[in-house]
């Protein structure tokens, strides 16, 4: 099966037309950086991600790890591949050249690291765990941690896991139960368990970094005591040598519906009292720096539901391009030859929703990426500013409206080939598997929601909300002026949608300050997903304005691109905005019918 | 895994309080029934669904079939299964007592064979297909194949199939290649290839018995010389007792995503030029004949896919009722205790939702089962010709509605898991990829669609349409009587979209009556899901009438069961049936998006 990752040239508009990162070249730690270095990483990990990850990806869907009680065993396929992404420096992307990083952008880092998803999301998942480990341990470690710990991770003699969820402490992180009691050396004896760590265990590397969420004993309740640790599955000497086995035991492997190839395990620490661990940075902040790292991974959660759907819908157009099938019922000669399945409207309505959702996706996630860009490197401290009021708002949505619409996709990738998309010979209904964990993990759907209306809107007074409608009016605006008066209609309709947005988040929020909390949040899912439409229809617009300045100019399949991306903007406007309407309704009506339901009625 | 089928209160509810299916037993075939005696079949079925269905379905999912190259072998619980379910008559549920059944009305049938869909639905499927086997034998065979074939079709013996799928005819059955060149002693030589046939092979019986879709040599193009043969693996002799092997070869199982257990081929017809095929009633009446059986396969389908949302729905009912994890947003001391996860309105919508879909997907199922019964022993000729027409029109919207909605409500039982949903240590995920196949088999929703728009609704000068809407009409009626200011004002709603869909379907067939036949069914999917909205908030609208009647009267459990009712209506109108003012506004404004893309944009 060929493998399909991207539309090469939609990854290009989005980079260098929509969100122009040739510019970042002109800041001081990108000035060795042109399109033609950031193509050719781009080319590099299209190449490994073909050739290294999309070659096992079913292979390790069908032979998920064994555990035997003592070892974990993935198929043999992974190590190289991880091997591969490692010498080609996909581990120090973004980093300082002079710790042997590319200094890439984040958002061509991002892109690049994006094609190892849609190639094979549960291999991509051990380095991607590693890379995120390795981020804390540099942002918060001492440097004895960082001298014994980081460059092993990075050089892949080890590897890392975020082990926070407990049985009994899925969503709710106030109640891990997980203790540390420290030690006359400084250290910490820790003892609990833990559940669904990824890439918790496996014999990919020497080591395994654990990044461990727990309760120093005494520690305040709730969220406000909890501190990090790191605890290898072997003890670091001090000459960084391996030392002997540290006291966590994996209790079993889970067993998933997709993600096959990632080890999901349960771990026991301190089993038998001797389970160590090292303190990061400061007692009782732990969650802080998690949250610091989650940012970012939700970010990517986002961009990898987004690549399987986007593997997916090339997958369809592939199939629907080349099926033969059927007629138009205006045509029913059963003497002239079938036609091709997409000429059948109703397969290009499944093929344009998906190119709006996962185009629409990818746009909004690379965005996002865009601006923790301009969060670290932006010379004016206001542009800063912003773009992380900007991230603070948009993350909820960027984790949760790839994790819904791009599954969606993956969905209607199966329909589009019909009965041959529900087996197992076919690779669409993996990546339907696959991306059906994204609404869960990293915080679920829901939790998202609360998050988006709960804090990030109300917080500094709206500021990152205002900063967002402006940036969204900044589009509105310019649209305005532009020759084509259906996207002058687009543009007045985002308004109109916004405007009824605002209008409800200070309803909402207004019934938070009456006392009303439970109830100003009962919907708070409504919102999360009425708000995602918005956002998304504001990236079709802008890509819709950027195609509409350059189709002049285009020529041959350059046209054909701009006028998909005409096309695919007025699907997102006709079909998909309006329905935010009934939701922006609903929501202002204050409605009680969830909120009112009583659990012995059901 | 305690098996969760069904609410029984809620199929009595349906049965005796809605469709008042006690009133069958007013008509001579049925007078020695009861509801004892319906109560009673449905408790076999219950007993025999859990303890031999339910208790291999995870099972058969995880061991699925094997072809070793000569046998196919099922796992070993599957024919005691089927043994159980015939020895208690299943196989004729509905059939005259003088031949053995049962005489169940087919409304009481229906509710039986569900519950072995909700219990394990690959394994239903085998007796399932029989039984439809033998039906279209019965009904078109000469009695020379009923005597050979019928009675060991139902008593276990033979085992049946629809062999209607080519490689390169899915959908499009007037493309069917498969050739049926006349013998000299009455019977054919088929010769052809037949892809993703159920229970095409096994050894769960001493024969099975294809019905194969073939083409006569000779025969006009199209479907209009499209014939249909019996073809048994074995070849039956005049005193039915079996005959060499035909020759039918198996090439190969086709793996799936769900429906495991069911053993899906690839078989060969006449690869040795000795295949031989009885024809079914007359040349070329093939596909008139396998589509009498269709309706109601369809309508099999959507209640399968009802089954599942429902067993899905129970089980996430159940979870979150045990479940403790996190805190209402205005009370988040984490020193007291975690609440039940119902008890957080998120969680509450999301099975209100399940709730919506599966309750008001299994009226809707039965509510065609009973009009089944009323086209078979209505004393009325008008009251069976009326049951006829509403038939005709619902069918597309009962196998595709609950196609959709249902497996929604599956991926919401996921999510209510949280990442336990995501395992397969938990049963959701099964049921998930289960379900995903019913959008896709016996017409995928697409077909559904141009089946609904392109025929039904313009037929006979649009007469099931309006006799469909006159019924409704009935309800808003009578509900405008009714004491609830509530249900009066969903009366209103339901008119008011009624009114929309009438307007819009006469402006799309006086589309298609100017010629404009594609253009005027380009968005017929749209068309499609709009109307099964509207149908089952009608559904949900009698529930809620039934229940509101009722309610005065009602104590305890039964009080709370009322409310539920009640409350998952007003999540109907209030949630879900605005959502067909923008679907209305979209077809009515003839939108061109999907039928203008060109297939060189994408």
């Amino acid at each position: 099966m060929t493998p399909r990752l991207v539309n090469l040239r939609d990854l290009q508009f989005v980079l260098y037309e929509l969100l122009e990162v040739e510019a970042l070249n002109s800041r001081a730690r990108y000035a060795d950086h042109s399109r033609e270095t950031f193509d050719a990483a781009i080319d590099t990990a299209l190449k490994i991600a073909t050739e290294q990850f999309a070659s096992h990806n079913r292979e390790a869907d069908e032979h998920e790890p064994q555990f035997d009680g003592r070892c974990v065993r993935t198929i043999p396929e992974v190590k190289p591949a991880l091997d591969a992404f490692r010498r080609a420096g996909f581990m120090s992307a973004t980093k300082d050249y002079g710790v042997g990083g590319m200094q890439l952008p984040v958002t061509v880092a991002q892109a690049c690291l994006a094609l190892f998803n849609a190639a094979n999301v549960s291999t991509a998942a051990y380095p991607f765990l590693t890379i995120a480990n390795a981020n804390l341990i540099e942002a918060f470690g001492s440097e004895d941690q960082k001298r014994r710990y980081l460059a092993p991770l990075l050089d892949g003699r080890f590897m890392g896991t975020m082990a926070l969820t407990e049985p009994q402490a899925g969503s709710s992180l106030s109640d891990i139960k997980t203790t540390a009691a420290p030690t006359q050396d400084g250290r910490y004896l820790l003892s609990g368990n833990k559940i669904f760590i990824s890439a918790g265990d496996h014999e990919l590397a020497e080591n395994i970094v654990h990044l461990v969420l727990a309760r120093i004993r005494g520690a305040p309740p709730g969220v406000k005591g909890i501190s990090l640790f790191i605890v290898p599955k072997h003890l670091v000497n001090d000459d960084a040598t391996l030392g002997p086995r540290n006291d966590v035991a994996t209790a079993g492997l889970i067993h998933k519906m997709g993600y096959r190839g990632t080890t999901s395990t349960m771990l026991n620490f301190g089993e038998q009292g001797r389970c160590i661990g090292e303190l990061v940075g400061e007692p009782h902040h732990g969650l802080a720096y998690m949250f610091n790292m989650m940012n970012e991974a939700r970010i990517g959660v986002g961009l990898g539901a987004v690549m399987l759907g986007y593997s997916g819908y090339l997958h369809a157009l592939a199939y629907a391009r080349e099926r033969q099938q059927g007629r138009s019922p205006a045509g029913k000669d059963p003497l002239k030859p079938q036609v091709r399945i997409v000429d059948h409207a109703d397969v290009r309505r499944m093929l344009l929703a998906q190119k709006a959702y996962v185009e629409g996706g990818l746009a909004l996630c690379l965005y996002a990426a865009r601006l923790v860009d301009d969060l670290y490197t932006a010379e004016g401290e206001r542009t800063r500013r912003e773009a992380a009021l900007l991230l603070d708002i948009l993350t909820p949505i960027v984790k949760s409206w790839p994790s819904q619409y791009c599954l969606e996709a993956n969905s209607l990738a199966i329909q589009v080939h019909g009965g041959y998309g529900y087996t197992r010979e076919y690779p669409v209904e993996q990546l339907y598997r696959d991306n059906r964990l994204n609404p869960i993990h990293e915080g679920t759907h829901g939790i998202q929601a609360l998050d988006l209306l709960g804090r990030k809107v109300g917080m500094r007074d709206g500021a990152a909300l205002q900063l967002l409608m402006r940036e969204i009016d900044r589009t509105v605006r310019q649209v305005r002026g532009c020759d084509s008066p259906e996207l002058r209609r687009y543009a007045e309709e985002l308004a109109t949608a916004v405007h009824g947005l605002m209008e409800t988040t200070r309803n909402l929020l207004c019934a938070g300050e009456k006392g009303e909390t439970d109830f100003a949040l009962a919907n708070a899912t409504l919102y999360l997903e009425m708000m995602g439409h918005i956002v998304v229809a504001w990236m079709w617009l802008r890509q819709a304005a950027t195609a509409v300045a350059s189709l002049p100019r285009a020529q041959g399949a350059d046209g054909d691109f701009y006028q998909g991306k005409l096309q695919a903007c007025t699907y997102f406007f006709r079909w998909e905005l309006p329905k935010t309407r009934h939701q922006n309704e609903l929501l202002n009506s204050m409605d009680r019918t969830c909120y009112e339901m009583q659990a012995a009625w059901f």
